[in-house]
């Protein structure tokens, strides 16, 4: 969680084109590290609601003890709202793409980024499921090119998982290492682009694992929800399956765990939900659910939802420090 | 995280059958409640073990200040070493078994129990998978009988899964939800028997996602394993998969949030891994990873996930207290 002990690495000018939830995430990261940050979106409107978002983000940051004070409005106050691509990204050294997950728009938001870019400077996409091997496919320079997808919200959830093409140079890799690890996060490289990325499709297991238990009426959206926060949830957070397991038959380590519940995990699987597609019909009932045990209060949520994710950081920082004792 | 605030109720005799990590677990709990504890296990060997584990653990509890000393050292005074099924669960409120997860042995454990239990006594199962209709099968009263699934350590991890069967009382499930809540712990009901509950279909779909990535060569044991604990566990653990889709698309809640990404999750759907197996060369090369990755320090690796935990429990309750006031 904390930023790496190598050398004080320059800070890049950094330009966050599509201004979503996910894109003042990383332009509040990016203004509580004191960067010069340039915003951009195609919708005006949105790009001046964005403005306040990103200072009120990462205010937040400040109080949650996760960014410095002085720092934060130093960042904030160089914070410059573009009104052309070419004023936001053409003398940025990274500049990152968040606009909707939509491939066509996505390739031709690169292709655009790509007419006004330095050379040099490196260009990510924070999409959760396409490759960049097709997001950047018809621009000049893909090696300066790789997905770096953050979850939500982006500057409280440290994981980036990082997805470099084969056109992907190890310099543009190493270096976004870096500049993530400035920003507080940490990135997992995956050694190959597959769709929905590591993350994706592990959320995508659970939630229909989810959605069939709930459909079902095996179980109401708030119990499953909170049986996945206050079990499984809290144990990966701990721990990783894999690990997990290995812990979790005494001394015998992984090994043993596989003899004795290899049979349950296999029994498991064979009946796990199969199918792909939510039909309108379940749709419907499964939004009416959701609505139902979370009703409209998506702010008071929200910010719930982001306070306990800060007091799990601070528990788990807290765990590593005592460690590392 | 607290104690009901209902009516002080009565504290039932328990007797733990089964003296594995699970089976300890439970006694450690009720140690730091400062219950009468009486554990069985048919390895006398391996109970003479059990006794020391428990203490060690009912006391890791109080200096995590998850229980208060005094009460913790009452408890663990009063436990009862039993040398037959009869004198642990004779007289006990309260039988949980925890013996392997091996459907017949469970059954065969459950008649014995039968045979000896006072015919006001609840029966549980820690099952992880199998369900109470079939492992009480063959008792006479499964009235009293329900599956009461906890996670590993029991003592940490608040869930505990309640899976009654179409036989099992309203008054045992209610009885157990007062007796659970009194342990610390967080039950949820499920509404009908399903293969692997609702954590253990859930976690087996997380599993073979992980492995399937790790066994194609898209990323290491480690790095799947920090991805998840940095990434979506620790979101899990703040918000369930429902409520974080519900605070995943700004104010528009859930219905935005569908028409954003359900393709998305259409198209990962249709692309996870559909096995059923392992293959005996994909266990060998799976272990070899988790070994590699972990070594064979496994009770260092346990002691630090735990206090992992214990921080990050710390960390919610402070932010539930916070949000509270």
């Amino acid at each position: 969680m904390t930023a790496p002990s190598a050398s004080p690495a320059t800070t890049p000018r950094i330009a966050l084109i599509g201004l979503g939830d996910i894109g003042i995430g990383w332009a509040a990261l990016a203004a509580s590290r004191g960067w010069t940050t340039a915003l951009f979106d195609t919708d005006v409107a949105n790009a001046d609601r964005a403005v306040a978002h990103v200072g009120r983000r990462a205010r937040a940051l400040v109080a949650l003890a996760h960014a410095d004070a002085d720092t934060t409005e130093r960042g904030l106050r160089q914070i410059r709202l573009a009104r052309s691509l070419l004023q936001a990204a053409g003398d940025a050294d990274w500049i990152v793409e968040s606009v909707p997950e939509d491939l066509a728009l996505k390739q031709r938001t690169f292709e655009n980024i790509d007419q006004v870019a330095k050379p040099s400077a490196i260009m990510t996409s924070s999409s959760s499921g396409f490759p960049i091997s097709a997001i950047a496919a018809r621009i000049r320079d893909q090696a300066r090119c790789a997905v770096a997808h953050p979850l939500t919200p982006p500057e409280l959830i440290p994981l980036v998982e990082l997805v470099p093409s084969k056109f992907t140079s190890g310099a543009t890799t190493e270096t976004l290492h870096q500049w993530l690890r400035q920003l507080g996060r940490i990135p997992i490289t995956l050694k190959r682009e597959i769709p929905g990325n590591a993350v994706g499709r592990i959320a995508a297991a659970v939630w229909r694992e989810c959605i069939d238990l709930v459909l079902a009426g095996v179980i109401d959206v708030d119990d499953i929800d909170r049986a996945v926060s206050l079990g499984p949830g809290l144990g990966w957070a701990a721990a990783g399956p894999h690990l997990t397991y290995h812990l979790g038959a005494g001394d015998g380590g992984v090994t043993l765990f596989l003899q004795q519940l290899l049979q349950s995990f296999e029994t498991w699987w064979g009946s796990l939900a199969q199918w792909n597609k939510l039909e309108p019909e379940q749709v419907k009932a499964l939004t009416a659910q959701i609505e139902k045990a979370y009703g409209a209060k998506v702010d008071v949520l929200r910010q719930a939802r982001d306070r306990r994710l800060a007091g799990i950081l601070k528990g788990m920082d807290s765990a590593r420090k005592s460690q590392a004792q």
